[in-house]
């Protein structure tokens, strides 16, 4: 485990990551996110009011959408629209997405307001989805502010109840890594996704056994360095809010 | 956590399970599988050939496809095929399932041959993925008998390198439960599919927060009693497959 | 005419007939049915309120979808939903479907109330229409029971005015044939469809040359043993619904 | 049966019926076919090489398409390219147009080639599916000639084994009537479907009850007066075919 | 400049032109327009009430479909219907038919009225869509004067404040020719569309290089040739609608 | 004409340009280009080969997808991989694009290897077509770079015969104005897109009257400011491609 992976990093270390609060300018809400090469834009798009089946509730509602542009990849796909359908895993990170940041925010507090999370990763390099969390949690929080400060939510709501972050974890030849670039993803026996809250308690845990079963030891260890993860991007999001 | 559930289980008690192979009379491989009220019908369409992106590699594939028949549960849903389009829960389904079986098969060893599993919920109560993993290994398993029948694949390769099967469980009022039935299901703080070897070893472990984050501690509680149910169902699998 | 067929029916003789009313526990109404290896689930979902172009008028509405399973035939079939649109095949069949069911009913009777029957084929050996018709009229039937137990349909009124069934028939080497199986049917050079009510009236006659056109007499020789046919089926109902 | 009908004609007697053979200059086969206000556009479009499914075999494929303009009738439609989906009706009459052509040809003495009718309603006042098999033929014949002339078909094959003709009939206030217009079609309780061939034998029979039942002598008067508007509309193809 | 073209037109000399008022009996307006063998459809479906995103500001909305019938061309193209997408060629036509036909009308003056135009291609020779455009208006001033008949507009309203015509221009070999023929269309190495006021003003230019720039001389003598052009379409839409 | 703009500008005057060569690390060729505000990411994807149609005769192919970000507008618009169709104007564009960009390349010198432009509006303030095709040009050149450094073309092939350059113009208020912002976009009354050479020859005049048609002495100098602009945005690229 003392052996440098590709690109020099420990095996629990972070890719660097850079976080651009409100790069779009037209969004209640926005980020630039970087894991590496990795490079997803977050925007938060806060509209009054909710879906129909919602209405009359007093609560809000937040979803995403992920998506990848064509070239985001080393070989190009074809785009979603142009086939016509959206993917099983374009759909399934979708939903994890919004998953995660509904469990930070208190829908109550939101009232009859909705806000959508789009995060288009406009360069992929491994994380993607681990990225776009993290990202899409400061546009979040930053449409908040704006609806706070637009009077469509009272200032003195407690609308975000936590902060959440995530990370991917694998086991490379029998190393547990953080933060797995491509390279290292596909050579993964076991791959984990992680989003957990700025306290370190777990919002979302899916580890897939790529090759070999994996047990709880194993289990263990690839939470833990998780979560040491997760706490440094925790306050590197907080950096990010207070620029 | 002496309390029985509202139909009398404990808490770490499986609902009475079935698994029925041979339902599907024209299928390579099939079982009608039932937890509880949940009645899944797995199929196995055993197929000489691979995808054209697979082939001359000498490996075979294994594939998924999950759906719930219109009126499988208490209201009726509109069906997909006339929407359209596949709904983001039924892509996510079929990929676990799909994912979770290549993890139970040695593709050198299937040869170029393509096994397709179609999982059918035909009543759903809740664990209706986990009942389709856990009947489409016996489907998956009897269709592998066909093709050594068949010639289609030496009668001494060993296809199946392990068994799976696969549980839910969840935190309800702080309880951990094994094998929610829906009831419970919507009332979970915590939601976990955990899929496993016979042997006890993980292959896939989805956990959600729907409310509360949960920490590392419930996460293992919950992995205690989800492995002591597939033990359970590896046993009954068994039992089917000898039938 | 004297010679048995494959399975050693005689050629007015229907295969083994099989309804189990109430099948699925979570819907109105449903039966099972099989008519030898094909068996259809069919379900009926009430509910209160009619589609908007029929609102005002105090009349319900009785609408069908028919589908097939992917493998419940010999060879796998792509799914609908994945191919993203609905086969011909199936609209025409879901078409008929309905169109039978509403001859069954009075519309004002049934109030502004809808009814939507489900028929998926489970396994598929001909005769897969014939069936979902005459098990959906059983599923409809429990349904308005349950409509008039529940106080959204008058008990005294007449909903349903007449029962209907459904059988095939068909031309084989010269020779008319009740209730094909699917060897047969492919080698049948007439093929016809007859839906009927339980006293032996026309509902819907679809007769088709496959190879050579049909004159009058075969015509009628043909309705004469699917009239005998759908008589016994008729009964097969009452005995169902009784149960 | 004596009274005449809102356009004055008998029980028993079609529309006016015009047929222009060659109205499309660039389709090897084309018909302009009218009865009364229903106008439809047939094309064949005839293609060396067959289906991939049917090649090798030495026989041909005959299909069609028919589809309806967004205002051939009174009310304005959406497109089904914009909706982007094809409708059951439209679908079930592709079927039915598709499978009495082909009944008209000797698929062997065709070769490997493919004709692909086209029947297209300009303008719909009912019967649009009658004249459009109707028109097909003529169609269909032309495109023959065309590819005998070509070389693509031997010249002495006898590709059409007979001729076809469609029209339907009714019962609208309990007298059977030929050639439906529109408002007849709306109050018909029973509406039928015949083609014919050009000696009079039946190639398909579609019988529905919209209201009423019928009972198998009203079958019997509806298939006398249908059988003997195909005669008339056999000899109106044949005039066409030979200007 | 001389010398004739393929069918003897010179380079400034539009093709046989027929626009036949009131082809469909149904629709409020229609014409069916030639230009040489290219031969479209028009309609024109007048419905009071305008789209919701529209409502409550007394104006009206003109809209435009513009479509090929599959064997319209030398080639049969597949249905978009069937292909279940519309192409970018299609879009593009209904788009530029569209706006054009709005560009003649004054919104405030129909009220709150929709036009909707269908342009169907039952011929093509090159010059669809300007023949398309032609025709259109032909359609949609018959239906404004069908909707002042009717009372859904006012008599003396001045709906329409211009009238407008479209033609084809191109270079072929250096020389810039009118209206072009199918034929010509693919050699052309510029090609242009122009819509035009009656009185010679414009209201839609669109030029091409498909093989060399062009410069704005060439743009200029093109513009000329084709407001000659569009000028004698107006004389011939003038006395279509008197007709 | 001497008052500024709400911008500031001058009328002939355009929006501070940036053109970032290589923004995306892992496509042959990118550029991020801005015209104000409006952002657009373009990569091009090199792969040899050609589509089906195009085979064996010596020459590339040059397509472009053009899409916009969910929330590159101030109000967001639902995707249209969601909608599952692509609309019209972004179907318009593409094809504006790859025609624009074909015009630049000698697809014989390319020989047979296709470049996929793709643009992809990262923020939306009108010109964004412009823009995609400005930057387009720049991915484009770089790719034909790195082919040539690859191998994939001759180092002495000329695959570039020209440069181009877009931009838009309008008269809003009776002012001809250069390169419109949105606001401005949404008021003019001629709005029109010029395609050019870097020696100022045509490639694509689109001029459209949203308002009053416009007299040919209007089109005229927007085609003065239009090629001015081009020229100025012709300098941009170069140095960018230097960089």
């Amino acid at each position: 485990m003392t052996e440098a992976r590709a690109d020099g990093r420990t095996y629990d270390q972070l890719r660097p990551v850079t976080i651009e609060k409100g790069w779009s300018e037209q969004a209640e809400g926005s980020a630039l996110i970087s894991f590496g090469k990795t490079k997803v834009l977050c925007t938060a798009s806060f509209t009054p009011g909710v879906p129909r089946w919602l209405k009359g509730q007093g609560k809000g509602w937040v979803t995403a959408e992920y998506a990848m542009l064509p070239r985001a990849t080393n070989d190009r796909n074809s785009r979603e629209s142009v086939k016509g359908k959206i993917g099983g895993r374009t759909h399934e990170i979708s939903r994890l997405v919004g998953r995660s940041l509904r469990a930070a925010v208190d829908m109550s507090a939101l009232g009859e307001n909705t806000i959508v999370i789009d995060c288009d990763v406009l360069q992929a390099d491994g994380g993607t989805r681990t990225a776009a969390i993290t990202g899409a949690y400061v546009a979040l929080a930053q449409s908040i502010e704006w609806a706070k400060a637009n009077k469509h939510v009272p200032t003195k709501a407690t609308v975000l109840t936590r902060s959440i972050a995530a990370i991917s974890v694998g086991i490379v030849d029998g190393v547990p890594l953080l933060d797995l670039a491509y390279v290292e993803d596909v050579r993964a026996g076991t791959d984990m996704n992680v989003v957990a809250t700025g306290d370190g308690k777990l919002i979302e845990v899916q580890g897939t056994a790529e090759g070999q079963p994996f047990d709880r030891e194993e289990l263990d260890r690839l939470l833990d360095i998780a979560l040491a993860g997760t706490a440094t991007l925790t306050e590197l999001q907080n950096e990010a809010l207070k620029a």
